[in-house]
């Protein structure tokens, strides 16, 4: 069977693309040595493509109470519930090379409730999961458990809208259907020493 | 009753914002008379403010073959189905503007399969529901009926993008207790002459 | 678009209905203005109309515990939660006009978790739309908590058998195709003084 | 174990009745040989007892195209899918006695897609179901197919309006907790000959 | 209408089965009067036979601290909530018998949570239709309240251990369609002397 | 932290076994190079130990239409349904090595549809998926467009019977908390030469 394309939507050659957004493109072949196929299915819409990614690094790069490793497990978690098969693949390769554990991301996705993570971890991803699924339903009940827990307001946003960035991106990724570069498989998968 | 606060987050004052920021909210404030309470909400967070407003932008003021009001349609109609009070509220305000009808927004919010709309905007909407809702499901034949009514393909990746954009929207407003404006629930109410 | 029929089903002449049936109609018009939609639906099947306005009338007429404004607002929620055009835009019309409230109706619409109103109203509505929805699961543990918010007995047994009202009258709605009068969507929206 | 109550709320008696109310309990009594729970348990409110019955009486009792069998296998199918001790008990009896057989009633309440009907029942309850869990859902579309099998718009109309009126029966049922009779469970089920 | 065949799958004639699976057939018949379908619709494939009916009499006749009644309430319960014909008829019969009552089985049925059961019988069909349903949620929270109730972690391993198997019968009934013995209706209906 | 236990429910010394059971779990050692969990979960049951594994021999290793890999397709595709962390990881191996397929069993899990199938497994997989959530729903329709693709009758009941034993499986793991055993994770994961 022949590799089925990245998008159903066309991919635009990186010379034809803006400056700015082939840099971005490039930057990141560099670190990862290849091109996360998100990058290339995108950046057709520059403009969305500059906001997506805008969005992206200031809630994933943020500095906060949450560690990267945290913020991608959100991400895993609320991205099975919506069964995207780029942001599981993907993001849980990012998950195992941050939390430098190779279980943690299938765990995660198969069933977050009995992943190998902390109590206050449940709870955070218990959050981010209503925040996907039943956003309708939060009240401010919800908020002073997760205090009690450790967690300052600011994180708890964090929670929120990165389950909210990704609800966004797990429907843009099924609406194109966006395949995973087969790299992202493999990657951090050698056991922990 | 006194007004409840218009998110469970704190809102920063006009003075203490970045000057971009400032000037974006004073620019809708003069355009519309009053300041969405959505502007207030997100700008304690410039970077998110940013990302928010510049996708949103590109997804709404977008030239193409969706009308404004069929934008505002997909925003009511998926806003709806999240239960969420500020966007349906807000952009019902706008839809009725947009399209000129004082019953529309009511009817797409409530049952948007029994609004007066046209065929093709039914099936549009029945696509952005999907999107909303079951975009794991989404499939290539979902694509030709919606081309047989005179979607092209950048107008089907509008119908979903605006879904996805507002599953986001609708999470960040349900998880900050968003409220709408009072001014929002008369505009855009008087009869179709 | 010319305006589309009130039912699935022919509308009798006024001229052609029973002297019962004609004299309510009539007198619903001298009160109100018009003739609010469901009676002209409902009116060709004499037997059914009289059956449902006695019900009615039992219900949302009867002196007790709960005021007509909370009446009203029960018949929203639960009539939002099962899409009913005709219900929710008729009925919302009422709850603005009785609780001399121009938002609160779209408020409970939308998300009534979210609606601006008393904590004892909140668990009314709550149990409202479990007698809606999930009717099979309601237990005697239910009953303590509403009576300790003030509610009598009497008064659950309003809440509960309003909701199954409507219940009833959403489903003959939705199977007719019921469409609201262009009048209610205006009605009670003037602000608070 | 005690026989539990037939009603969470008070159960009248008979003397305190209005003569109306008391006649039918008195009339149905001899015809059945006992009085069906739901007699006692709604006579406590005259005004909704009298709606209750007349509502009933229009639609079950009613000449036209389905049998008094079909609407009982409505009602059976309706009240399985609300979970309704009351409704399935007693009007499985029913079912068993005016159709003559005693399995269809079981068939009907554990999976009605099973039960040994004609092609056209099946279409009926169906469509019985749709009004009873998804009406918002009802379109045009859903009307010729039923034609089709020889339901008349007429007939249409009554499987729409028992499964209505049963959304209500059934809540109400679970509302206050109704027993049905010991009675109902054997009645009928003597093997066909 | 002539009677249904008892599976969609061929049933093999009695001469033509092994030795060990004609001789349990032979059994059962002696004992109950006539063979239980599923005996003869899965006896087309020995291997599964045996290995089903292996599981069945290892959970289903074990000693241990819940009665054969209750057994069989699991079974009835769990197999309601997945609308198997089959089981619901044969299983409400063996559950009349074994309970001594007539009306058990038909309350289990249709609404588990209002049978005439004792508070422990109410907890352990709460916790098998956890099993049945939503087995990714069962936590060790679930535990102490059924040890408090006087269950045993072997009972409550069976409780779960029925609702799993019934689970796989219930799939497989419905899979081929496997229609209940007529005289399963009417066993243990004799009232309660 | 220390790697949490296999199971919820103590796990016997092999020592303690009868031998069957013991002789079984060596071959398996001997195999596959180390134990899988479930047999050390299940072996504190003998007898239903024995009955799930001569189920699990008699359709996973039974010659027939389906290939193994496609066996281990329906296993992952129902477990990720029933979102079961054990027999995801475990037969999520068991696929990559049967199926020489590094990608798929990933694929398999996240989002069946989207997985790198031939259609006539697509459809192996939704008919899988309505045996494991909609068995209720399984009717006489469901069966020729599968003979269509090519499969036989036993070839249906396999598919059928396996989505069943899983649906068993999934949830006495999900009962019992089993874990995976590490070794499953990097199993086949090498990439396609």
């Amino acid at each position: 069977m022949p590799t089925p394309p990245i998008s159903r939507f066309p991919v635009p050659a990186l010379a034809n693309l803006p400056e700015d957004v082939r840099a971005r493109i490039l930057a990141v072949q560099e670190k990862s040595g290849f091109v996360p196929n998100i990058f290339l299915a995108l950046a057709r819409r520059p403009d969305e493509f500059r906001a997506f990614f805008a969005y992206h690094d200031a809630l994933m790069e943020r500095d906060g109470g949450l560690t990267k490793a945290e913020r991608e497990m959100i991400v895993v978690a609320t991205s099975a519930a919506n069964e995207c098969q780029y942001c599981v693949v993907a993001h849980g390769a990012i998950l195992r090379i941050r939390a430098r554990d190779p279980l943690l991301a299938d765990q995660v996705a198969i069933n977050y409730r009995k992943a190998d993570h902390e109590p206050h971890q449940r709870a955070m991803l218990d959050f981010a999961l209503k925040v996907a699924l039943d956003s309708h339903e939060i009240q401010d009940a919800d908020f002073p458990p997760l205090r009690a827990l450790g967690f300052s307001d600011e994180d708890i946003w964090d929670i929120g809208a990165i389950a909210a960035l990704f609800a966004l991106s797990n429907r843009m990724a099924n609406l194109i259907n966006m395949r995973p570069n087969d790299e992202f498989y493999l990657l951090g998968r050698a056991p922990k020493k």
